[in-house]
């Protein structure tokens, strides 16, 4: 169940055929999902409610064959590894990982020998890009239950296809107050603009209920704690989103950071202030030029031929960003179902009739 | 006339008293209009829409006491000098001026004139804080009507009364197609985050038609070119809005850059997406500190004596900012009269009562 | 006079022919230089010491035709507009102009006439890049004596021949208590690695005496002030130093950003230390991409073909830029003769027989 | 041994008592070093030499008493963990972490568990500080030995007392084709600046043999690989170099940041040139600001009161850290024994005798 399954629509560009980050061509997502036990927090034993999403940027090894990559920051209260030589080289050159806060390490280093398997031995390094939100209202996130088998099981499984909701790095997160977790969605340009998509991520953990904001309608009040409480945090703000973008445009690294840039306005659209404890970061990348590097053994070549898409005709893509981003978090909350977690504390899915009933309300529904 | 006339009200914070950046207290502005003629376009003759404003921080003079700043850029299609110094000293050392593109530097050179006048003979320098945008389609923005006399007056007539719309830096802008130019707004956070004032004004000439919305509300797609028109434009994105925010928060350089962060997210509510012929850049400044120079004749003092605003407080001046923004531009519509400039071009106001009318349909007036 | 005239070599790698940023092709040059009167500061009246310098990065109109650039800030003591769209874009699109720093404005609005002359009416806007130093204790320069015409006949006197010293914007300029200015030196690098060319320009205006380092000697020290005496100057720090990288290499715009920041190092491997009180900041284009812009009338083409150097070989003109760097603020201080200004003050040129005599005993002589 | 046993003194200032990042009161310095092994490379076997740094800000826990820092990348090849976060808030709140490239998630996610221990369980989230450069030319670094045990060892060793040379996350380096590791150095600032401490420490694995330059004497021309040799290196660039600098002035965070730029100053000074294979990048934490948090059961405090440095005094710490940044760099050459590592490679210890020998034909011995 998605957004549009329920006659909401953001925006006005057109969704790929999947709606999905994996539109665009050769991006596939795998998941890996803890849940076990129940009951108080112990740490080191559980509950566990965390898990590991993996991105990769195409079929291949973005060791051998990276992508240009930009990122931008919204609020910093987080972590993306890797991201000092995404700004210097504008390069991608791992698959990205997503997981929880206290269990980005254990990912990255996974990430590590990912890579290197099957390189010649002590010859390469490795920069890994793995971001985190914090899951610890449900999960032992002081327990590090995250093993790097973990990592290699959601890269094993990634595929066109992308479970939503409680899944993978998303399991346990939540956002205004709901539960959510993975989202996604996409867009793509009209053949004017180059007919290019742009897919959006997300993993949603972020917002307070009363500033939710559907396509402009102010659910988070209409549907406020005193109807679908959720529990009493001791930081209404803790929590966060990342936001991974893809792309088949062939944009520059700048051109990439931009587009990061514009995935903060679509958390705002969709209710999101940076907030103080919410670290909100966001990576996009860019598959329209590839065989950026030479090959391990052979001289490096002098130049790289490239594309890059004219200035005049991005700001489309800009749009695309903006609205598949606000549909991707939508999308994190419909697909998540009701959560209990450590110490019986539970996040409530966002009431679908509820929402379809406010929507129609205000006029919004197709 | 103001949105709030019109029972539109952004957000769920109080504005302040004058509901204006001169909220905060000491924060004056003054405005030169500069409106001259009429007919096709003579470069060099006009006809002329177009003027200064500025913004002066407190009564004194920023030179001698300097306030801190933070900048942040949406999209940089457009210039605010000044910035290298203010990211590095985390200081505003001058009034903010605010014109035409092609203005910028006789404003520039105004204002360090203006920051020596009395000071000792060659002893000191000034880096100016001017920003811009774009008028051309109404004013004869190349043949560069601003004088340094302009700014005098502008700085002349500071005070915390705010005119907004057709009036000076704003006089020929326009933004989402309607005429717009000048606008402000304030919020007050509640006494347990301090209390604190957020006031911003902007120079709104940014926005696509179709993408305008307002409190969450499609009023671009509900008020189109067809039943409105605007003129057809070279390009359809053309345009730019500057931003300033003003707090007496006691906020560091860093807290300020956030602030002015935020200040993009109210762009993004209200339907900007940083497109890319827009220069869409914000400047932040905080007066909560003070005395952060020496005296000129005395020995520099080693330390000074700050207060900070401790972060678990700052979301709510965030939300402050966003909502400020947001109430600003459309304040710079509302209050903004249909003008026509050169060539018979005509950019015509928002029409209140259709707004109003919209605004009650999707049950959104007070 | 230059540094290889004395027998002084920086670095191991070889100048180009010219020894100057114009030895990349199409690279040109141009001063206009005030000097005016003398005797006691009379604000407005003079004396006169300063002027303007113009880097244009081909023999075209980069407005119809930019090039890749980047900027670094070492210190931001100082100002260099139009930053916030090279960032953005990744573009150059004016002349570069170099000024005092009162004296930013007219030099910026003149380029903006000079951009849109000859343009349809109305239909342009233009960001120029203009920097500065502050001449003020040489030159009367709250009289702000530059005016547009001479940004004009800096344009028009351009070409490959680059005057050094007491000439352009650096006419009042001084460095490490020395008399300085224009200061310029190139690199090529070998053909493994493509043999292009890098070239910088300076204005070089800052550095204390004690801290002059030349090739690793420490030239200051033993040269000091009691030997040859600067003035007694209110700010010992107060000065600034403008880079300009041009390469013919095919740089993308965050290569041409890392290239601004190594100029940085060259600074700081001739005794510059950012200081506070210094406006340190550089600008690098690269030219081995043209065609980055579609024609006016044209339809905006959807991409462009480009070339990018492979990063495995951007060490080498790292280093080219830096070895330039270092030289062309050594060429600003041999070419500049000792000069009287405002109220008699007056800067020396460095002594070049001594400087050949502390070289030589240091065994830094070829 | 250390660079002033041997005679040679960087630049003006005066040294500390420790001549060491501990000369700021409450720095602590724990190392953990593993060495095992030898002979050919076998994956996850070793040999092993590598470790693990930690530098505590002060005798506390800065997760529950920050301080401010601020960050600096002048290439980019590279990981320090953390950075959003430093970056948005200014603040340091974990202790800083260096090991090898593969092993930094391992070292962050042990520092996750250190920072929670003995808090309330799944209340906090924590964002360590973690950087690496790579020591796979001696070091089985695919085989990713760092436990987190060794982490924890060093923490609990950490004392004022700083080893040099091949120890802790040093222990595999190599600087300039020679051997190298983790190297020190401070400097104090005069007391009418306020008598301040400035102390760098230095994991110093970058550089190429003929640009080493000692007190800007070419050493590295001087003692050619045809007299010591390193290994052929399959990419001669392939090193970087990480520095922390601490100071006990009341810095606030873009101070700090600007301290962390001049450290790539001293990088420049020694004959680093931020290649692009190295990852060069630094944070600099003050101390001189302390209880920036409020206590973890009490209300949060509405402000906290500062203490800024006038920056009229910085750019003497600007100078205290570009020398002490060179010294560490030499100090960590100076105390690093030659090292023979997987597949029988060897880095050889810079030869002391050979560097005294060429430091006085230069003229530059004390």
């Amino acid at each position: 169940m998605r957004a549009r399954d329920l006659g909401i629509r953001i925006g006005s560009l057109a969704p790929g055929p999947r709606n999905a980050i994996t539109d665009v061509a050769g991006v596939r997502v795998g998941h890996t999902t803890l849940i076990e036990g129940e009951g108080p927090l112990v740490v080191g034993k559980g509950p566990i409610r965390t898990g590991v999403t993996v991105i990769l940027p195409h079929e291949g090894d973005p060791g051998r064959d990276p992508v240009f990559a930009g990122s931008h920051t919204l609020n910093g209260n987080g972590e993306m590894t890797g991201l000092e030589w995404v700004r210097d080289s504008g390069l991608l050159t791992t698959p990205i990982g997503l997981t929880n806060t206290h269990s980005v390490g254990v990912v990255r280093d996974a990430l590590v020998a990912a890579s290197v398997a099957g390189r010649p031995a002590g010859g390469l390094w490795s920069l890994p890009v793995v971001a985190e939100t914090w899951d610890g209202y449900l999960n032992d996130v002081d327990g590090q239950h995250v093993r790097p088998e973990h990592l290699f099981a959601a890269l094993e499984s990634a595929s066109a296809d992308v479970a939503e909701g409680n899944v993978g790095g998303g399991t346990g997160m939540k956002a205004f107050g709901f539960k959510a977790g993975i989202g996604t969605a996409s867009r793509q340009v009209g053949q004017e603009h180059g007919g290019y998509r742009v897919g959006v991520l997300v993993q949603a953990n972020h917002g307070r209920r009363e500033r939710l904001v559907v396509d402009g309608v102010p659910v988070g009040r209409e549907i406020p704690r005193e109807e679908v409480a959720g529990p009493d945090l001791t930081a209404p703000d803790a929590g966060s989103i990342i936001g991974v973008v893809a792309t088949d445009a062939p944009l520059l690294p700048q051109q990439c950071r931009r587009l990061a840039q514009r995935a903060a306005l679509g958390v705002a659209r969709g209710g999101g202030g940076g907030e103080n404890d919410s670290g909100d970061i966001f990576l996009a990348f860019a598959t329209g030029n590839r065989s950026l590097r030479g090959e391990d053994d052979a001289e490096a070549p002098l130049t790289f031929a490239l594309e890059m898409l004219n200035d005049d005709h991005i700001s489309e893509l800009f749009w695309a960003t903006i609205e598949a981003t606000e549909e991707a978090i939508l999308n994190s909350m419909i697909a998540a179902e009701t959560m209990v977690g450590r110490d019986g504390i539970a996040f409530h899915a966002l009431p679908r009739d509820r929402l379809v009933e406010v929507m129609r309300r205000y006029g919004r529904l197709d």
